[in-house]
């Protein structure tokens, strides 16, 4: 946690009261007041209210990478790779729903120099994803007929989604979810159509 | 099209500047302005700016029930209604991308009747999938070891984060992308591990 104590809770404050009410309908004196302090005192912490959104989203973004990164750098087999890699995500949303949802939602109120560090951090992202993709595909183990872009899109969207309807008290773990979405993305949906003779 | 001319013009106008800019930050005067109208002279057709919203989310609902609900009860096998029904879908994300940012975000905003009924019918979709998914499972067309709900999440998901990255001018039509991520979720994304023998 690079920041101070108080920092931190005006970040997870904020970034709750972002995700409930959306980033417009939250002034600087609702978070102070969800801190019980006044809304000048904030002003000794923070500059304004986007750079708060551009703390919680610079955040998240440096989350998915540290979950990430190692794992696309590594030297594990591509579908090991992508089945940790994708447990990784889904618990960086899991671990802060609000934050997830400032940052999938509310990041394009951010100033334009913000916003274009975020979208500039956003593709190096997906890029990652891209090339566990095709290293996937490079040695065989996913199907090569596809494009590896609309490949990252589709295990990008149905892990991106839970930020939408994941509970806490919901009846599966994150890395329940993890592993189910990922055996029916890998394995896909239909029926096995004949049986793999035992050996 | 229920509505009169004008009134159509002001969801529509509204949807623009919801998805835009978020509810919260737009006013009634901002949806006048955009039309050129006096602010006061939309209340001869709309309440509030949350009936507004109410009607975007309402007319969004109708459009995925009118679109899926008849391949759904139809008698269809159950891969072909899937997939008919993954293209229906996407097609009523990207005909208006404003209006589903809206059904998807803005939602959470309406008034406590409203968003009761909007969870109501968002569920009775939900469910419209589920069954398809169910019946699939049953017929021996999709793999009956998983949970339908999950699977059908996983397929909504998969569409649904469409209305963040779709692009009219991108290099997919709506079509192809349904066709491409319906292979991919129905067959999955790993490489065949043996040939099925040529007859």
């Amino acid at each position: 946690m690079p920041y101070g104590e108080r920092k931190t809770q005006i970040i997870e404050t904020a970034a709750q009261l972002f995700s409930e009410r959306g980033y417009h309908a939250t002034s600087v004196r609702d978070i102070a007041a969800a801190l019980d302090l006044q809304g000048g005192s904030l002003y000794a912490h923070i500059q304004s209210k986007e750079e708060v959104l551009w703390l919680i989203v610079e955040r998240a973004a440096e989350q998915f990478f540290e979950a990430v990164r190692p794992l696309a750098e590594s030297d594990l087999p591509p579908d090991e790779k992508l089945r940790r890699a994708v447990h990784a995500h889904i618990r960086v949303i899991t671990d802060d729903l609000a934050a997830a949802t400032v940052y999938f939602h509310e990041w394009r109120f951010l100033e334009e120099e913000h916003r274009n560090t975020f979208l500039e951090q956003r593709r190096e992202y997906e890029h990652l994803w891209r090339e566990m993709v095709r290293e996937g595909m490079e040695k065989g183990v996913l199907r090569n007929d596809e494009d590896p872009k609309y490949m990252a899109i589709l295990i990008l969207s149905a892990m991106n989604w839970l930020y939408h309807w994941y509970r806490p008290d919901g009846p599966l773990s994150p890395d329940e979810i993890a592993e189910r979405f990922w055996r029916m993305l890998l394995e896909g949906l239909q029926a096995p159509v004949f049986e793999v003779p035992t050996a």
